[in-house]
């Protein structure tokens, strides 16, 4: 049902009392869009993403034979068409917060970017400060970290309070297509961010890297080779998390503006305990980000 | 008809009879997938390119209320669900190539790419010598650099010998449109790339950042807070120069693992001049590029 109440696997027009409000994003390319709106009679704002579902080489035969094609042009050996498949197949995702806060909608809308070129000093006075006034609730990570939510879906779990993770498929990920093949470790242990670790990190930062390239390489067949394995950083939740996503998959926020390789970090900090401390680290803010406010506030853009 | 020749405004099922051979390509982020196949009973090869067509602000609101919604996952605030929409709504766009010669099969095809963890070992002894046994002409390079050609697209010149550089757009930026700015600064100086920096290189590369950005300021009118500036580890060419890219283009090559910020690279030497001598660096290969036949003829892919 429409408030998010309803058991897995039900299935039902569950947006056909849904007004859309307005078009927060859309990314023509990589064919998502969210949005804002309401349920017919209910209260408060839902923020919805949609993505249309790559396709799937398992399906693509049964699909393509199957979809009403639609010629739009025909000339010499080139040929184009629109098509209408059946209604049997998946065709896009969706991922619905309700009720969503007014963060929420900013986070999922389309806004000017700067670059934050962030020194020790400006983290000292200017970043951390701003986190500490503006915590989003992560509630569903110690859901997870817990076992109250998605415990069906932990593909490894090393249980150490201090050196262990949890490793589950990113909520971008269906666990199905391997191109697209994304999983998050999320660590026992309280740290909030790249900012954070020393050489006390090394042993949970090593296990990470060697117990969950481990277990993609023995659940998935997918060996370190072809892994992309990184830390955002600002991330998007202060709980510290790997991202480990397939070469193939031109994933978001791999840019070398936001992603720092697990590899890179462990190396810099046997250097240097210091060197997440001491380093600045740049990132981009959207314009409506509290941390961009704050820089602002700070005089930091002219 | 299957065979292309068709009017247009036909509709029908014309790949029913379509039997893919291969998958040439796939890209999950844009929702595109390129295939080989054949119609039964007639001669030659189809190159198919099939793409996700992105959501329609005029009818999102009219698609989501009439798919039908599987739950897949309800934590908390967040619920996510498998959207099967009605058959009145075009889906995708289909491209065919037909009859496709070989080289249509080529250009359309995909390779494997892997991750080479370069130490500073595996520089020595497997990447310098596999780049002295094959190098690429770089002609079109001292071309640029001795006024031979393309001078008149030169942005910024700063001809010191030792710290100077020439600054210009881009082949893939055609100079008009500000959001997808992309200058290059290719060195006077004779350095090959990022493993030859250190701290004999800083006035060189601080005076790129500083005369760079404020060149590009001057001319296009957009701020250091709006770039990307970086290095390509490894380049596509072996002589050193440094990509200035507007931050809302999402550029090739700003990923992680090819990608190294210009003002990470100098704090890094000022804090180890040889840092990058030292310092394990990831990329990927491609599976006919020359690097990976090397690391693999040194049996570094098991």
């Amino acid at each position: 049902n429409a408030d998010g109440a309803g058991d897995e696997d039900e299935r039902g027009l569950f947006f056909k009392d849904f007004t859309t409000t307005s078009v927060l994003r859309e990314d023509t390319k990589a064919k998502l869009m969210t949005l804002k709106g309401k349920f017919n009679g209910k209260d408060g704002d839902a923020v919805v993403l949609l993505e249309k579902l790559p396709f799937d080489k398992e399906t693509v035969a049964n699909l393509m034979s199957s979809s009403t094609m639609h010629q739009t042009l025909n000339n010499d050996i080139y040929s184009t068409y629109e098509a209408f498949p059946p209604t049997n197949f998946p065709d896009y995702k969706t991922t619905m917060i309700y009720p969503a806060t007014e963060k929420h909608v900013i986070k999922y809308s389309e806004q000017d970017m700067y670059v934050v070129r962030e020194t020790k000093d400006l983290y000292e006075n200017v970043t951390k400060q701003c986190l500490e006034k503006n915590q989003f609730s992560i509630q569903w990570v110690y859901n997870i970290l817990e076992k109250k939510c998605e415990s069906e879906r932990i593909v490894f779990e090393d249980p150490d309070p201090v050196n262990g993770f949890i490793l589950l498929p990113d909520l971008k990920w269906n666990r199905k297509d391997l191109d697209s093949l994304y999983l998050v470790a999320i660590t026992h242990n309280h740290i909030k961010s790249l900012r954070d670790l020393n050489k006390e990190s090394l042993p949970l930062l090593k296990n990470i890297l060697k117990s969950g390239t481990e277990a993609i390489e023995k659940e998935f067949n997918i060996p370190v080779s072809k892994l992309r394995i990184y830390v955002h950083y600002q991330p998007s939740y202060y709980h510290l998390h790997v991202h480990f996503s397939n070469l193939k998959f031109d994933a978001p926020g791999t840019d070398v503006l936001r992603a720092h390789l697990l590899d890179s970090i462990i190396e810099n900090i046997e250097m240097d305990s210091q060197y997440y401390e001491n380093k600045t680290l740049h990132y981009t803010v959207k314009e409506n980000d509290v941390l961009h406010q704050a820089y602002k506030d700070h005089g930091y853009f002219k």
